[in-house]
């Protein structure tokens, strides 16, 4: 029996090219020999956008849509309006493909330099609501410009899209040795939306009776991320409150060089897009000073979603094994990727 | 001629009325003996509520009007439901107080502990926005309780508001040796909300050409309070981003145990209230476990809010030397306040 995967590579912007080649270097070298890896380049971004206007057009996802996963590397280029590209394409394909689980894992591995004194252990990992909430664009202005501008955001948060993602990250709490779920949000404050997320929540947990509950608010979840990031495995949160926490995490659990995330579509029904956290560092762009790692560990995310999961775990262990010994030496990008390529 | 300061005081809950007397001893040794200090207790909190039902009344609102500020405990309690009383009383009071400007400056003091290896220099000061955004309560649940449950929350920002707030914002860097300012927002994907205060924010920079700008995500934000927080002076920011920042910023700065803050009416047609940020911790509360730092701090807040500046550097002076010798010493909070109310 032969395999295939079908991948569309979007390199994006700054330093995307130059993370997603490691990453598909290290892709091809994990690979068993019977599986035929199939690529395809789109080329969307700044270069794009000043070029057509456009970001990303209904041609466009359907052409995506067939592919099996979507390996992203960054997109964003100050020479773009802000917003531009991040409504127009990253959070279009997210709406579009339904990710609604967006997934990121935060382990401090040995060897890695961490903000946090003390090195304190940390493994957890954040389910981010991906399709809800604040991100929905909805809400409006009015008498714009004017000393009289109202201008709203509205978080639209459904049943159906809280249950989904919160029984999404109690079957992941579950599969942890640890089985304990954290639910993040400001219940206290926003207490529509958070009322149904706590009820929600709660109503779950009951068909998982094995997971330990806790529950935090965000401003608190942001004290203990950097006082006590051991106490967290499964934390599930909204798509703003995610976007802001995951920075953070990522942050203490050894920075953004090494924070991969995934995009989810549990059903399939649309591929699943994994990106690394950062963005597209557009002032070391081209001098091969990028860290790819981030790269790499989303390729194995990748592999993990599409049932690779030996190739995934020999990822993850090439990377810890590299960032053990690391130390001080600055490699450049490709010699990083080498070094990961030859090792899985 | 003689001075007076007519003071509301709410201990509230848990540890409130150990850290509230000790703010009160510290405030009587600083002030100069012509200032007649005039204090009147409310109970507000999870007994009242408890008893009567009631949180915060329009009488009572009457009545604290009529001080000069107001100087809290903490406010909260696990046997009120979550929301009853934050919504109930802290907010309701800042709505009705118009308490625009929150205040919560950042300083990692010499001898203070912190989660940062290397102890970075912080000193820096939020300026939250504090009666729009998300916490205006707009917002609403449609079929609750159901599979089909749409639940909303509105974030309401006008031109007017930002603006008050942007400006005084401005004008506390413009009074700081550094001279900077950095909005926090989201206004790459709250493009409504986003626009408004970048714009506002942008026309407000006119006006005080010495000052420095600086604009960051909310998310890259949390990376830089772990990473570099020494880039911040003075950071101007809404309701919920503030919230979350300013816990994050009080944990890499010593601590919740000595962050204070304060819900300003800059035009004094309210009086303005003075807060640890800490909350009621009912599992240490009646030991004399708690640290009455944040609210001799927020009593030097309350100072300044005053006027009395010199009153306000003493306090700040004597917690700096204070906590210089703490080392590992653990002291009840009547031996903390002594010492302090010694050193003013
Ligand atoms: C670029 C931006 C739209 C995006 C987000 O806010 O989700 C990013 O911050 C992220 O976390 O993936
Ligand atoms: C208790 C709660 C309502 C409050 C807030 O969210 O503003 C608190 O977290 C704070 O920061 O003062």
């Amino acid at each position: 029996m032969s395999r295939r995967i079908n991948l569309a590579v979007i390199p994006g912007d700054g330093i995307g090219q130059e993370v997603v080649s490691q990453g598909l270097k290290v892709l091809r070298a994990v690979l068993p020999q019977d599986v035929k890896l199939e690529t395809q380049e789109y080329d969307f971004g700044a270069k794009r956008y000043h070029a057509t206007g456009e970001t990303l057009t209904d041609a466009d996802l359907e052409q995506l849509k067939a592919h099996d996963a979507i390996l992203l590397g960054a997109i964003g280029d100050p020479s773009v309006p802000s917003g531009v590209l991040e409504r127009g394409f990253l959070l279009k394909l997210r709406f579009a493909f339904d990710h609604h689980v967006n997934l990121r894992p935060s382990k401090l591995l040995p060897g890695v330099g961490s903000p946090l004194a003390g090195r304190p252990e940390i493994d957890f990992v954040v389910v981010r609501e991906g399709t809800e909430g604040p991100y929905t664009g909805n809400g409006g202005t009015i008498r714009k410009g004017t000393p009289h501008e109202v201008a709203t955001e509205v978080s639209v948060n459904t049943a159906f899209g809280v249950e989904r993602v919160v029984r999404d990250a109690f079957a992941r709490a579950q599969a942890r040795p640890r089985k304990k779920i954290t639910l993040v949000h400001k219940n206290n404050v926003l207490a529509f939306a958070g009322h149904l997320w706590t009820n929600v929540f709660n109503e779950v947990a009951k068909e998982f009776p094995d997971v330990t509950t806790d529950y935090i608010h965000v401003d608190a979840a942001t004290i203990y991320l950097v006082t006590d990031p051991g106490r967290f495995d499964v934390i599930v949160t909204d798509n703003l409150f995610g976007d802001i926490i995951t920075d953070l995490a990522a942050a203490v659990s050894g920075g953004i060089g090494v924070a991969a995330s995934g995009n989810i579509n549990p059903s399939g029904e649309f591929p699943s897009m994994f990106e690394p956290v950062h963005g597209s560092a557009p002032d070391i762009a081209g001098q091969g000073k990028a860290d790819p790692t981030a790269t790499v560990l989303s390729v194995a995310l990748l592999l993990r979603h599409l049932d690779y999961e030996d190739e995934a775990v020999r990822i993850e262990e090439a990377v810890a094994a590299d960032l053990g010994e690391r130390g001080e030496t600055t490699r450049t990008t490709e010699e990083i990727g080498d070094a990961l390529a030859v090792r899985v």
